[in-house]
């Protein structure tokens, strides 16, 4: 089944509603849940629906924050988000970021007191439109990634995305975890009874685990090895120590627990073009480079190169034309959410 | 043979001053040189110096630039090098980036027509006694690395750097290529007769290469695939494409071109602690944090678990007390180019 993007958003301002957010704050969250699904970043647009309605009801996440700016000097601020739904305070953040890049040149906004906001991608991608490139880091929210040579998970897969405006192409998006795979996609794999790849986790011995219906007994790896863990720490590092937010062993594991607040910390950095020099000369250089790479000799057996973000937004395009396709365990997941709160299902 | 830093940054001046550049310019540069080698960054040091002569002899680099700010803005400036030694460019941005963040809280520096600067964590190492972060970004200075399924070599090894103050701990400071290898140690490799481990190169058939000394039939591969890809990319676009410095096709192989200027991109980012919070308060988590790390149980066969930059702070102390080594064949090497330059060897 498939349903449009203005029936899931509606459905999802619905939900958050009964739950006791307030009607225009429903709404903004929507949206952005709504945009990650139509992206093609399923493991977090409405996929997270029923948990964060999980801990809205376990008092895990505050209803009514007022989410402010704590310090503020020309290059950078520093927004306490009151712990309110991630999606606003990161709005409001990369909001933040792109008003002052106009007169800064670049901003960096550093958040804490926040909570899952979705994909990297979605706040990455909003400088673009402003003729700014967008930088994103964030602190995960449960830990799945020791240090390395170590077994104590201390790190989560702290993403970085990048969003970079170009001209007839389409914007280059970057959106990744600094672990070999994400999280979600072993719990995929495990939903769909098929084998991880080695490399993807190890147990507690170093040995390659592969059956991901076993993945609480290991844990990640970190891409490059010992490269991946530097990211993941130092991206944590600027993410969540710098403001103040949880970070290493104060990570809340949010998968299994409804009650706690995570105190998320992310980091937002809006870089104006016109800053460093001519726009529309900067975007050509970025068209050609795009062209250079697709037209690139490739090794045998490959199809086609693709620049960061080109399958995302291949799949908004089709799923704006034919819709968000929801599988089946999904929707029933998503019905029997809005059974619990009393409103209208998909 | 082991020489003080001292001995090695006098050695650096002469040859700096013979080869034409002023005497403070060469002293600073050769301050910065022996600086890497005292951080055991072998590959970036004195290592360097016959290359950097070779290229100013061949007109490539300019010894009397007028290093200037071509655009300023509260958050951000963008340094034209005019082709001075990637030292001396390198330097004046840094500085510029932590006076700016004095005021402005962040100040992120582009740079355009500068050269090779030696290791990134010498830059993203100097904000650190300013109780800053450092963050550096720059354009490698040869395309060893296509695009995820290519083979036509249209990136760099464009690393990232990180540092971040601590408070009793030594800094962590990440310092890192986005390729598995750096090609300095290909190069390390092939002057030793050792074959490569897999995972380094491949072949124009995308077979593993191993044997060094058949570099250039192959490439290097990025850090977790795709993923590596993706970051050498919108690495590149920061620190080359946004300032106008060579990106892509554009970028000199200065390994074998004595004449052209390279043109070389870097970012540098200053992030001022106090203006997210209490600086003795954020050491101390970062102290924690390190610690929390350290004492980390261990996978079987691990001797220790190591932060980013602990084991180059451990080669600075033992060298500052013992000397820099330097192998017979670089010994030589750089006595051969001292007296090609009429100065006093080592």
């Amino acid at each position: 089944m498939r349903v449009s993007s203005q029936q899931l958003e509606a459905f999802i301002t619905r939900a958050l509603v009964a739950a006791g957010i307030s009607g225009a704050e429903s709404k903004s969250i929507a949206e952005l849940m709504a945009r990650a699904d139509l992206n093609g970043a399923d493991g977090h647009g409405v996929f997270r629906l029923p948990q964060y309605v999980r801990r809205i009801k376990g008092g895990a996440v505050n209803l009514k924050p007022d989410i402010r700016v704590e310090r503020e000097a020309p290059g950078m601020a520093l927004i306490d988000g009151d712990n309110g739904m991630g999606h606003l305070v990161m709005r409001f953040a990369t909001e933040k970021a792109i008003e002052k890049a106009k007169s800064a040149g670049v901003a960096w906004v550093g958040v804490k007191w926040s909570n899952h906001a979705g994909p990297a991608s979605l706040y990455a991608s909003m400088p673009i439109a402003h003729d700014m490139i967008g930088l994103y880091l964030a602190v995960g929210n449960a830990n799945h990634l020791p240090a390395w040579g170590g077994i104590d998970m201390l790190l989560s897969t702290n993403p970085i995305a990048v969003g970079v405006p170009a001209g007839a192409e389409p914007p280059i998006v970057l959106d990744m975890a600094t672990t070999v795979a994400a999280y979600g996609k072993v719990k995929t794999a495990a939903q769909r009874g098929e084998a991880m790849p080695e490399g993807w986790m190890i147990d507690r011995e170093g040995r390659p685990l592969t059956d991901p219906r076993r993945a609480d007994e290991g844990f990640l790896l970190p891409i490059g090895g010992y490269k991946g863990y530097g990211l993941a720490l130092v991206f944590g590092l600027l993410a969540g120590t710098l403001n103040g937010a949880a970070m290493g062993r104060d990570v809340v594991d949010f998968n299994h627990d409804d009650t706690t607040p995570t105190n998320t910390g992310h980091a937002i950095v809006a870089i104006s073009l016109a800053a460093f020099g001519d726009v529309a000369d900067f975007k050509r250089r970025v068209d050609e480079l795009v062209r250079d790479i697709r037209a690139s000799k490739r090794l045998p057996g490959v199809d086609a190169i693709r620049l960061p973000g080109e399958q995302s937004h291949a799949k908004h395009e089709e799923r704006m034309r034919l819709g968000i396709p929801l599988p089946d365990p999904l929707l029933k997941s998503l019905n029997q959410l809005a059974a619990g709160l009393g409103i209208a299902g998909l």
